[in-house]
């Protein structure tokens, strides 16, 4: 893609309510455009980078067997009436009349659908286990919505169920996401940790948070560093090793503020390996056996032909959260580096134009074009300014790394640069070979 | 996938109002499930099968060099009072108030939404042309919402925009999104016609309708068969080509009855030619001029420093109505065949099975994981049920190819079906090619 065709409307002007550097960043890379208070459009490069995290949440859920499905943006009341919830979500549910005056709602999460569905299509205990999860917009009413993207009002997100036919099966689909949430974090290049939680408006008695670390997260984080030498490739994905996973992470400290005991800490984790940090939750699971499928009657024939109601956990992770999560994570002393799995482009291309000289304007082309046929997904910075300035522009986008083309360049050798490094002088093959790594 | 393993709740029970083909079809083989009038859940089977058409839409969007991004479901009221369309779309807007008392609604189409971005974003005639799409959800209030997907009210959209300095170039974009829309329905294997078209509420002064040949369609249609001869292969993507091939599209007699003369059609087509059918419209194309961008003040820096209202153009195609307009065209004779190119697996294994004779399972299981190798998609029907129940049940999942795995099958050799032809037994090698092609 050239930049002079992205539609990427870069700008300095910043909103005064944007006050947290991921709200930041997004609207000076003009990677959102906000619509109306906690609002926003995606534009081209934020689509892509969202999109791309979408996608790695999916196939890690696809990994652990769970099938997608798409429930709409609109609900009836009804279902919420019957499992009780309509009144006591409060003004954060955004509450609608249609033309024919009946009450509808647009979904701030999906248990009380999901479970109507199933209750609806299986009957036999041998259609169990079952993950179902779908990737769709919500909306909470936020009082307040601020900080861009991390607490909006209407937001993506992956939200996933389970069915099963007793608890400790239950506890095995529950591991299993757990599974799936470490591996997705792992592959968005982030630190994070599961921490047991308190169960809140969703309810139950099994949860787990998922903090990523950032210097600039909402809570306080107590925790030791061995937790992130835990090596999930060690884990089979059976029910035992799955158990033996979930063990091993909650065998290390870790909590948040509110739980924090300064005695317990000292005493369970060494000084050398103590964290004290800051985080930022971007996923959380929950198990709460009968909560929605008693009121709500979803009851399955068990193998000795009796009814039972179905077991249940959820599991969400937000997915336009999580694009502002990682800026919080990656853009250090004002420059973005994307990890390389979500980059929006795998390499830029900076050639030093002038307006008499296009010679390292036609150079970048025919690295460009070279980069294409081996679909490397190249951006090439075509724009008619100086070096400076672009190199500034480049901090906003983030693009890990980059090839510049200008006096250090020659004949076949060109300067590549990963952001953060040293720049190299190397030749094009060379690096294909960095990028394809 | 394993059939047993699938979400697919398979019914035979369908609602009085589900009345035509496609509406029955997709409740029947568990696609969808209905959440409220006219909002449905997409299951499994279905969400796989609107996730291939919305690709493909995607890619042939890409094609023409249109950028995707992503604007919210729900919209200010205040954009539309600007055009003046808050008044004049009437009760099929969904209209909403948040807790704060604001006036918002559920976007039914974003051409208000998509000026204000680009008004605030593009300033200079440099940045022309641009075109720009999303993929999103939409609302619109029917009166009477019907014909399952094909009338609901949450409805999928493709809507794309186009921004140009002139009526010249403005009209080129228009061409592009033509030449998109029919590749788009070719990929598809649908026949579709573009016809000429009134504007309605969306306005401007050339606008085309795509509508595709369906025994069941909505609209009666008159049109020349030589239409369906034009190969697209011959049309280059200048400015020029794509002129002469609107103009060679334009040059055959299509009118739906409303303006349909028949001493005209007899006139312009023979007799041998004349095609007489119905038709259901699955895309529609504006070119509206200064309509948005003159109430909304979206002007741009001409290459002389004059101000000029932008022209524009929007572009839609159902993409969750498509779902059942296909099966409207593709279910004859009670029996579905999806399109290779959108069908939810490339291929279904159908062992016959018996309670003492698993010989035929374990064959398919190692034919499946041969295929699976591959990269072939495959479901393998692993149910306990009779060979005829089987079928049945293959004739509403419709996956064009089969391998059935009973008495014909032996040694290395297997049935290989495609629906709507005679079996033929085959090498699995040849079963491959065959998959492949």
């Amino acid at each position: 893609m050239l930049l002079s065709r992205l539609f990427v409307p870069i700008t300095k002007d910043l909103p005064s309510d944007a006050k947290i550097k991921s709200h930041q960043l997004m609207l000076r890379s003009g990677m959102i455009r906000q619509s109306s208070a906690g609002i926003y459009s995606w534009l081209p490069l934020g689509f892509k980078i969202m999109k791309k995290i979408e996608q790695i949440v999916r196939e890690e859920q696809n990994n652990i067997g769970a099938q997608e499905m798409l429930m709409p943006t609109i609900q009836s009341a009804e279902i919420w009436k019957e499992s009780g919830r309509y009144k006591d979500y409060g003004d954060e549910m955004l509450r609608i009349k249609d033309r024919q005056g009946r009450e509808m709602l647009y979904g701030p999460t999906n248990e009380e659908l999901i479970t109507e569905i199933f209750r609806s299509s299986v009957k036999s205990y041998k259609s169990l286990p079952q993950l179902l999860y779908h990737i769709q917009w919500k909306f909470r009413d936020e009082m307040r919505p601020r900080f861009g993207v991390m607490r909006c009002r209407e937001f993506f997100m992956k939200d996933a169920y389970s069915f099963d036919l007793d608890e400790y099966s239950a506890k095995t689909s529950y591991n299993k996401m757990f599974f799936a949430y470490l591996k997705t974090f792992e592959r968005l290049s982030l630190k994070a940790i599961p921490m047991a939680a308190d169960t809140g408006p969703i309810g139950g008695d099994l949860s787990h948070e998922f903090i990523i670390l950032a210097d600039t997260g909402e809570s306080k984080i107590y925790a030791d560093k061995k937790i992130f030498e835990i090596n999930l490739k060690k884990f089979e994905f059976s029910k035992s090793s799955l158990e033996d996973m979930r063990k091993e992470f909650s065998s290390f400290y870790a909590v948040t503020d509110e739980k924090f005991v300064k005695k317990d800490f000292d005493k369970k984790v060494s000084k050398a390996n103590q964290i004290i940090t800051t985080g930022i939750e971007v996923g959380h699971i929950f198990y709460f056996g009968d909560k929605y499928s008693k009121p709500l009657n979803c009851m399955i024939d068990s193998k000795e032909g009796k009814k039972t109601s179905i077991k249940m956990g959820s599991y969400g992770i937000g997915v336009s959260r999580l694009v502002g999560a990682i800026i919080e994570a990656k853009y250090l002393n004002n420059v973005m580096k994307w990890p390389k799995s979500i980059s929006p482009y795998d390499v830029v291309i900076i050639p030093n134009i002038s307006k008499n000289n296009i010679e390292n304007l036609n150079k970048a082309e025919k690295v460009y074009n070279d980069l294409k046929k081996q679909n490397v997904d190249a951006l090439l910075d075509d724009v008619d300014e100086n070096m400076s300035a672009k190199f500034k522009k480049h901090d906003l986008l983030g693009i890990p790394y980059q090839i510049i083309i200008g006096s250090k360049s020659s004949g076949d050798k060109f300067e590549f640069k990963e952001v953060g490094e040293e720049s190299q002088i190397l030749k094009l093959n060379e690096i294909k070979d960095k990028l394809k790594k």
